[in-house]
């Protein structure tokens, strides 16, 4: 049965757009310095299309601290993490975590989805509702559906439609509201305060992603829960390292009883590999730059996003209800985007082109991350290239 | 809802065998030196719980490599492998694979898990069922529930039962057979020749699963369809880096049409970081490795498997039917188990116990992980205390 047929409409317009030559995805990227790539042999290419968010990937204290570890571990760990795999720097950035957050404890997942996938196969079953945003991270959803639990969706951030589930859901042993604090594709916020009173009213346990909002939110830099002010009153905060941590894999942070939970019956945990020596040495030297440096960095990331967030609307681009580093630069059209996307890096300028299904249909747009390390004359750079493609691809 | 009670007897036991002081779960590694590593402040415990097959975790060339990948490319790439995070180390790491594999092409993920849930929710939906061997990986069973296909499943290696299962799913558009090749805790291998046989009778694809295999099995060492000759035979062959290649990550290989497939609309491909520099960086060496001197490293495994598993069964112990580098060593009860591995490690070894859920209810037992780097010296040392622990603890 080798020459089955898939069919697969999605995988179809790749396909097009590849052989037409103008698709802007799976580039091979060649090295990188700060913000320049080298990207399919093109030389100096600016990085638009990051959630490097605070530059730390690239950061040399992260680097050299990622590098000790590979002297002291070697490459990997032994085994999983609850067998031999837990090394003192992954216990670091544990307790680094817990600590920042002002909860019990924290654990280390091999990536934001396997955190998620573990969250909530623990803790929701077929006698419980998982209530969420329409546009939370597939993630989230695929963990739901695992679970077994009843699945139930409000409309982004329809506060009146969450009410109306929580109600419809009394006779549920558990209601449990999950919602990504910064939104991925869109950059705005989840209204947490109404979210939280609600969960108060109806009896529900709030789980929230910050995997975009992690470092660059709240006056602590720990995402929407911080900005919020209120971190005791959510029960699970999954987050990423990948973004603004500058490293990979994922984490959640919650209290005792959860944490003994998932470190011992998710499988998402206890069957897959945690993060090697290397990951683990530049997120905990990254978690320590963000808790010292970290009012600099996102006070440097805000003006960049001011400044280029108000140039482009002023040129009348649609950058939606981004209140974050997050700017979509809303096109409609598929095809244009794509168009737009690639003739972009033919300028020099990499950006990200979010299509079907990642967003919805007709809602293509590029998403643009700005970083705390783009100069005034990087986010100048971004301004004018996309101007200038704007004139040859309307949108 | 912050004080709920999760019900969970896992958890509880996990629990009990922490306050009563011989849990061996969860123990802090200090630094990883050879086959020494320093565990819970006890320094030079001897590890023989490891995944870590040809030992190339510790290879200073794979460690060099993982090195300069830092130095090129910083600690993280800067999003998704389908935007911009597909750097020329994954390239290479992918081509160096479907090269091996003589197959199309191979694709790279942040886990094996995320790799298995990728194949069975592409390949398989509602119209389809899935028919796992009873001892699959449990990411595989997760991937199976995730894509909506009807689920079957046949006890251990029993090739009657999935003629069975094959002859009564003749109504359903694909039938999807998913095995491990070798299994991961028992160490015995799939009758891959015979799954072949039934899948052509039936018009089924076939699934391998080569994590604990791949680098280990067949003259070429990329596992059980290697040893059975049946590369060509295998619609889909999963695999991970973070046994035997030393790094981290899974991966699949296979036709270009199931390729696209997974690449364009799989969503731990597409909405999951792929791997660091780092991990790429270490893997592609670490292939190199495999190719050039992989040959010897087996034959060394080999001496070493056939040496610990005689002395052991010479001395009564039951290792079950492995026929690999993993040794089961059978005890039954769950609290001998974990009173035995704790001694062990008290003793200065390290063995993997393996408890219900991850073993079958009073199928408890101890794993042993051997590599090629052990020392005669040290398989000794792992058969002398095994058998001053069960004077103790008999089993």
């Amino acid at each position: 049965m080798t020459d089955i047929l898939l069919e697969s409409p999605i995988a179809d317009d790749f396909a097009g757009w590849q052989a037409e030559g103008v698709s802007p995805f799976f580039p091979t990227v060649g090295s990188h310095a700060g913000n320049r790539v080298r990207m399919n042999s093109r030389d100096g290419v600016l990085m638009f299309g990051s959630c490097d968010y605070l530059g730390l990937s690239q950061h040399p204290a992260v680097a050299e601290a990622s590098i000790r570890a590979i002297r002291q571990f070697g490459t990997n760990t032994y085994g999983a993490q609850a067998l031999c795999g837990r090394t003192v720097l992954h216990e670091g950035v544990e307790e680094h975590l817990a600590r920042l957050h002002a909860k019990d404890a924290a654990l280390l997942f091999p990536s934001g989805m396997s955190a998620n996938l573990a969250v909530l196969t623990s803790l929701a079953g077929p006698e419980d509702t998982v209530i969420n945003d329409r546009l939370n991270h597939i993630s989230i959803f695929m963990g739901a559906r695992l679970s077994g639990a009843k699945i139930r969706t409000y409309q982004h951030n329809d506060m009146r439609r969450l009410e109306a589930i929580l109600s419809s859901s009394t006779d549920k042993r558990r209601r449990i509201i999950v919602t990504d604090g910064l939104f991925s594709a869109d950059g705005d916020l989840a209204p947490l305060d109404e979210i939280i009173v609600l969960a108060q009213r109806y009896d529900a346990m709030v789980v929230v992603d910050e995997a975009h909002s992690f470092g660059c939110l709240g006056p602590r830099g720990l995402g929407a829960a911080d900005h919020h002010g209120a971190l005791d009153k959510v029960d699970v905060i999954v987050g990423t390292m990948s973004k603004a941590v500058g490293s990979t894999g994922g984490f959640v942070v919650t209290n005792n009883q959860i944490h003994l939970a998932l470190r011992t019956t998710a499988p998402s945990y206890t069957s897959s590999r945690g993060a090697s020596p290397a990951v683990a040495g530049a997120a905990l030297k990254a978690l320590e730059i963000i808790e010292h440096d970290g009012l600099a960095l996102r006070t440097r990331l805000g003006e960049n996003v001011e400044y280029i967030s108000s140039g482009l609307r002023s040129e009348g681009i649609d950058l939606a209800n981004t209140s974050s580093q997050i700017l979509p630069v809303m096109i409609g059209s598929e095809d244009t985007t794509i168009r737009v996307a690639h003739r972009l890096i033919e300028y020099g300028v990499f950006t990200a082109a979010f299509t079907f299904p990642n967003v919805p249909k007709g809602q293509a747009r590029l998403r643009v991350g700005v970083t705390a390390t783009h100069t005034p004359a990087e986010c100048d750079e971004l301004i004018d290239k996309l101007l200038l493609v704007r004139k040859e691809y309307p949108f």
